[in-house]
């Protein structure tokens, strides 16, 4: 008996039962990107038999889409799921959590995050915001977005009202552009009512869901702003230091499995939608190469900019330009070769 | 005391002591392809703390490499981690579990294996082994090898004897190659003695270290045979059905984890590797187009002759080739236009 005394507080102390609630920055509706959150749930509370559970809840259930960051720091919640690059408002370099215009793809972006140094780097800048990062999906390289007219120069997008993600906003207003932060789920009634002229989101699959194709007519390709943008989950850092370690362990594992996931999800269903799309009227068309490359040029003015006035962000960009560079001389040997060529044999016979 | 002795015997039996022995097909001295299982074995090990214990073992430790599948199915060993189309002799179709010529690369393995529909196909056909398969990693799209002469037309291929993975060999064997299964420890005495002429493995950071820059000249890419090459975990099913639930979960989720985690090492170290190969001398080349199209063509002169005599192989080819066809659809849209404007931006300046 003596020794079953022992043993149970021991065990009771190493799987304890937890409540946590997860505010998401996204709408129930989209399975893919709100999914990642459930997806991260679900395999928690398989791994601990059900005693940490984590429920998700959709972006204005506890609070706004915009507002998980603050939620999370401020231990309204004990976790969230968002986009960093909404909090480009605070500051800039939460950018690199996500995506930054002209920077890597998902691939790129998971390699440095995980072996280029890039989680030390976020981590360091989201602990003054107690908070810890844990990168949680990623959508592929995105859509440029829904537009009422068709955008052929640069004048074209003078004075244009973009609902826009993160920092592509300042990059844009150079080239005239009046950009909008709007969460997802509102975007539909402002782009319906007029209050802005055009919107991106992520690719068809979310896109359709969101029913942009019933009020613009052209979708245009690539969002150069986001060519693999990350999502994370945030823990207030003394709910994440309060955790056994164990589910430390499993709460990682199962963000490091959703990661990967969410992407695979975007890619098998992104097609399907796209005919249908297409079939529906909207009319597809690539950025010309006059935008394409006004923007790249915008892009690193932007970067300059910040970096010479904030140092959080010089010191990220300073790891992680070199690093895309690399990445970019990599990836031209074997992978785009590789690509380019299936995608050449695949359109001859099309 | 009556609640106690009734806890302690369930909670027993929900996190028992477990220890499994894994047999890799790869050596020890590969840190990204072998240390994938290391990684899960971690997480596994962290998450149930340290309860359920994965041992791992490098080809040749308790079995070789290519008999992995053989280890695992009779439960000489609990679970393995190898690629699936080295075990082509038995069935070409394994070869979908990993890769096929001018087949998906990284990201689109991943969107078939979770959500095209290919995991269900794979676990189904994995059943007549008496396995419960896992993806665990990926090397994204491999370089084509080392050779000790030029390959400049299809003729250059005649009788040339070539290490080289999996389906590939039947591909290759069309155009005169003489086609050699070899494991990853042994390919580089048998290129130093001449029992071979040429080489593939996977990439730069791994074939540094194989040493294979020291006895052949000319690099070559893509290794358009693989071009999202995926490796898996393999479970003796009866172990498998033998676990808790949560084991299972948390072997999963970290067998998820690491798919990711492979990719991310690779891209990340790759370039470096290959910065220093190519100061050493080594000859970088792409394959000729005359090369990669007689390829392309006898790739699915095999598929068609082998879809017609095995019905198994028939059954995942159908389902496989209109999704492989959906997501180069897909990928020329966003991802591709992304990749080739921002790589082509990054060649201007270099």
């Amino acid at each position: 008996v003596a020794a079953v005394q022992i043993a149970s507080p021991a065990i009771a102390q190493s799987a304890p039962e937890i409540k946590w609630r997860l505010a998401s920055s996204f709408p129930k509706s989209l399975d893919t990107i709100y999914g990642a959150a459930e997806t991260v749930a679900n395999r928690v509370a398989a791994a601990t038999d059900g005693k940490f559970q984590i429920r998700v809840f959709a972006a204005g259930e506890i609070v706004p889409g915009f507002q998980v960051l603050d939620a999370v720091q401020n231990a309204t919640v004990e976790i969230g799921h968002s986009a960093s690059y909404y909090f480009v408002g605070k500051d800039p370099t939460f950018a690199f959590d996500t995506a930054v215009p002209f920077g890597l793809n998902a691939r790129q972006q998971n390699a440095w995050m995980y072996y280029g140094g890039g989680l030390e780097l976020m981590r360091e800048f989201f602990k003054d915001y107690s908070i810890y990062q844990i990168p949680c999906g990623n959508t592929g390289a995105q859509m440029g977005g829904w537009f009422r007219k068709e955008i052929k120069t640069v004048e074209d997008l003078n004075g244009l009202k973009f609902r826009v993600g993160g920092f592509a906003g300042k990059v844009l207003a150079k080239l005239g552009v009046v950009p909008q932060q709007i969460p997802g789920g509102d975007i539909y009634p402002a782009l319906e009512k007029g209050t802005i002229d055009a919107a991106e989101w992520v690719g068809p699959y979310d896109d359709e869901k969101l029913g942009f194709n019933k009020v613009a007519q052209f979708y245009y390709y690539p969002g150069w702003w986001e060519g693999g943008p990350q999502l994370s989950v945030y823990v207030n850092q003394a709910q994440w230091d309060s955790l056994p370690k164990t589910y430390q362990a499993i709460l990682e594992a199962a963000c490091g499995e959703a990661n990967g996931l969410m992407l695979a999800k975007y890619d098998a269903q992104n097609m399907p939608a796209l005919r249908r799309l297409v079939q529906g009227g909207t009319k597809l068309k690539p950025f010309s190469k006059e935008v394409m490359e006004a923007a790249y040029k915008a892009a690193f003015e932007v970067y300059d900019e910040t970096a010479s006035s904030n140092p959080k962000f010089k010191k990220v960009y300073d790891a992680w330009k070199p690093f895309r560079e690399e990445q970019y001389l990599w990836f031209r040997v074997a992978e785009n070769s590789f690509d380019n060529f299936v995608y050449a044999k695949s359109a001859q016979k099309s």
